[in-house]
Order: structure tokens, then sequence, then C-alpha cells
């Protein structure tokens, strides 16, 4: 099942993808139709006001996630490349829910950054409580499904101080969509081919089989120290190829269009328009 | 003016404190409250139901902030003492909403924690929302008060990966309150004494003045990036004096009291219990 966070005259509103028809499903967004035990029953169910699939104005596939963790180094080869040794441990740090855009808004390059960077991740939404110190397998079962989001950075202000958050924290900066796919439709994104491209050259390219910690992983270990809530997201990391890494380094510019792909999800499109501060 | 937040048998509840007596304003906690436009007025002239102040069962100051961003390395005592550099930009680091306790909670000692460690903080509450690329003046305005925190530290955890984030957002880890004291009655905190005791013993004392990034200084910073709302909660760091910096290292140990106090504003007494998974 696909499920969409869309814009509506009313304010947004969860809907089912049926092929060209969104139906909406009474909730405001997924995360909210997430926080009901039944949601995939009452989701299956719903029969409320459609909408033609190719004419959606698409909001962040959660627009009200109360928690939003992110990974970093997590794709093995990537972390081979760079010399590193393979981590015990998720490296986490955090997003807020204003941090997140739609699968096809404009990403506003911010005057404040001259290195605007790609990262495109593998995403997941948890989809009834996650109880504190729960295994591996509840951690599986918790989880919804999965999205695609690049985790947009300010390379010069995540790289300030120590803590990356201040060049990950940007309002309105991370494209996440274009819906959720659950998990039961693609094997629980085991093994799917994970890219970005930049003005249809290909930047990053991996496959979600290279993650070391995955999904059910990440959110067990989570667990550890927080209960997991319906509508949380979580960003598994993203794979080698991004532009700080380059020799020699690129950064995205005005004009350009970044499109993040996950293999039987979807793909987010998004322009970078210049900022008018 | 001081604002709190209550659990009572109907849920929680903010209150204005005149005393000894706590007045109920109609919202379900002050974060809420400060969502208001007309906060100031409305909580002024709220008469509620009342309830005795020596009896009320504490909550965090706010329970439902949208962000909480956290700051490190702030007081130049501190920095100076552990012979870095006084930084050019703040540290940030996030929390979640349910890593915050009230004033008079345990706090549990994690089973898979053996560094538990204090941090005592001045911590302010944003009160209007706070525009992109905000002045300090304007920053300063819109802070609605300050309230005593105390950033309980996983050190093990905090230092497992470069980032600090699972170290920190341990649910339930956080007291926060007792209430927030608008800024108009402590000249915005510009001066105040902070200290934390453990079992009566001195363990740091330092001042707001010593304060390298202000309250305004800081909300001004994160408006670069983020619009503040009403209720987000800001952690301004932490003087010298923590455990994990002492020689040799001291850490937390159920029985144990914390007491956490910023001067004019109030003060935190948490005792530490075991865990029982």
């Amino acid at each position: 099942m696909k499920l969409a966070t869309i814009r509506t005259a009313d304010g947004t509103a969860a809907v089912r993808l049926d092929g060209d028809r969104a139906v909406e499903t009474g909730a405001s967004d997924v995360a909210a139709l997430l926080r009901r035990p039944d949601w995939r029953t009452h989701a299956t169910a719903a029969e409320g006001r459609t909408h033609d699939v190719a004419a959606l104005d698409l909001a962040p596939a959660v627009t009200t996630p109360g928690k939003i963790f992110c990974v970093g180094h997590n794709y093995r080869a990537h972390i081979a490349e760079m010399g590193r040794e393979m981590p015990s441990y998720p490296s986490l740090f955090a997003k807020f829910a204003n941090c997140l855009l739609g699968a096809r808004d404009d990403i506003v390059h911010p005057a404040e950054t001259g290195q605007l960077d790609w990262e495109a991740e593998l995403g997941f939404v948890v989809g009834a409580p996650l109880r504190r110190r729960a295994g591996k397998e509840e951690a599986a079962a918790a989880i919804a499904g999965y999205t695609v989001v690049n985790d947009i950075s300010m390379r010069d202000w995540q790289w300030r101080t120590p803590q990356w958050l201040q060049g990950k924290a940007w309002q309105a900066s991370t494209p996440t969509g274009p819906w959720l796919v659950t998990g039961d439709d693609i094997d629980d994104a085991a093994d799917l081919e994970i890219r970005c491209e930049v003005d249809g050259q290909s930047m990053q390219r991996s496959r979600t089989s290279d993650l070391l910690f995955t999904p059910a992983d990440i959110a067990a270990y989570l667990s550890t120290f927080t209960t997991l809530e319906p509508g949380d997201l979580i960003l598994t990391g993203t794979p080698g190829g991004v532009g700080a890494a380059r020799d020699p380094k690129v950064f995205l510019r005005p004009g350009q269009v970044v499109r993040t792909v996950v293999e039987g999800i979807g793909e987010c499109v998004n322009t970078i328009v210049e900022d008018k501060p």
C-alpha cells in the first residue's frame, strides 16, 4: 500500500494511492493516520474524497513526526572508501519536522551557505509504539513503511563545530516522499537500488543491502533509550558520492535539479532555487 | 510572572503561580499557553481552578515543545580551563520532548550506562514566533522566560560516536522546571548564579554572565536556519565541574540527590533511582 500526505485547499490530507486515484483517509497527514492503531485496515477501507494522482500537490510523506533520527556512516562501501573502520554503533543526529520538504518542492539555496550538498537516503516511518529495549524482530514489526529522503546538508555549517546539527536542521531543506510504501510491498527494503542524480548525472548509486545497520537494527538500537512512536521518521544514512567527498568538491547551485530515487519506492525531484532573503 | 505545568487528575495544566496558590490558565501546558498570541494578558487574568503550591505535582516546565536545541561549550571559564579556544559558533545538538522530566521527579539510572553525569543549565522558552534571520533585539523580545534544566548525560553513550545525541536523548532524563520565570522578572537572566549539588556537595558554581553566547545570541543564531516557535525550549550550556571532567571522574549512583539551582528562578531536586528493566 502507498500512503501520501497531500496539500489541499483545506490543509493537508493523508491519502491512499489506488493507481491513478488518491483517496483521502480522513487523517490530516500520514503520521496522524499511523497514530490510529487500526491504520492499516482504516487506510485500506477509506473511501474519502478522491484526487487525480498526476495533479497531487505532495507534502512531505509525514508532516508531523514527533521525532526524526538520522544515521551517519552506514553504507559499508562508503565507510571503506573513506578509510574508516566499520563502526560498532550508529552515529545519530536529529532533525525537526519543519526541516521536511515535499517530493516536488523547490529547495532554496540559503544565502548563508556555499556548500549545499546531497545525501540520498532510505527513510522509514514507525507504525506502532516501540517499547524501550525492544528486540530486532519487534522493531521490524513496528516499521510501517519506507520513503525516499534527501538529507540536504550545508557542509560549511555542518563542520563549523563538532556537532553536525546546524548543517542538517535548516528549515524546508529535506525532501521526503513522494509517499510511504508499506514494508510488505517491498520485502522490507532489504535490497533496493538507491541513487542520486544532479541534472541527470549520476552522483550516488548503491543498494540498501550494503547498509551496515538495517532499519530494524536502528529501530532496536534507538529503543534502548527512547520509545519510538507512530509517525516518527528515521533516515538510514547515505552511500558514497556526496559532493564534499569528490575531488574537486562539487556543491549544488540554483537552477540544478536533484533526483533522489529508491527502487520500488519512488523518487523526489527537486529544483534548487535562489534565496531571496 | 511564574508559569508552571502541573499534573492533575485530568491531565497536565498550565498554571500561574500567585504566592502559595497556583491558578489554572486553561492551557494544557506552558508551551500551549505560549502559543496564544495573548498569553501574557491571558495568563495574568486567568482565574481557573486553584491548587496549593506546596502540593503541586510538577511536570516539566513545558511538555510539548516543538523543538529543543542545546548548546555545548558556552561558559568562558569552563572553555578556558579545558584549554580550548573560544569558539566562533555555538555547538548545537537536539533533544526531544519525551526527554524531559519534572523538577521533583526521580531520574532512573539506566542499566545500560556506567557514566550518568550532571550538567546544570539555564533554559529559556520562546514566547513568540521568531522569523528567519532575526536580529539580536528581535530575538531577545521573543524569549518568554527562563527555567532550570539539568542536561543529564550518559557519557559512555555520548562518546560512542562523534555525535553526542545518543548520550543526550534518553527518555525521561532531563529535569526541567520547576517553572518558567518571565524575563522582566529577572532582568533577562543576564547575571544569575547557577549551581549543581550532589548529595549537598557543590559540583558546579558559576554565573550566567560568563555565558559566551547569551540567550538572545543563541536565538538569533538559530533563526538563521529555522523559525523558532512559541514553546520551543533552548538549553544554554553548562559551566565547569561535570563528573566526567573531574580527576578521578565521578558519576551518579542510585540513591544520590541532584540539586540544580539558578538564582531567581528556582531549583530542580531529583533523586537517582535504580533501573528495573
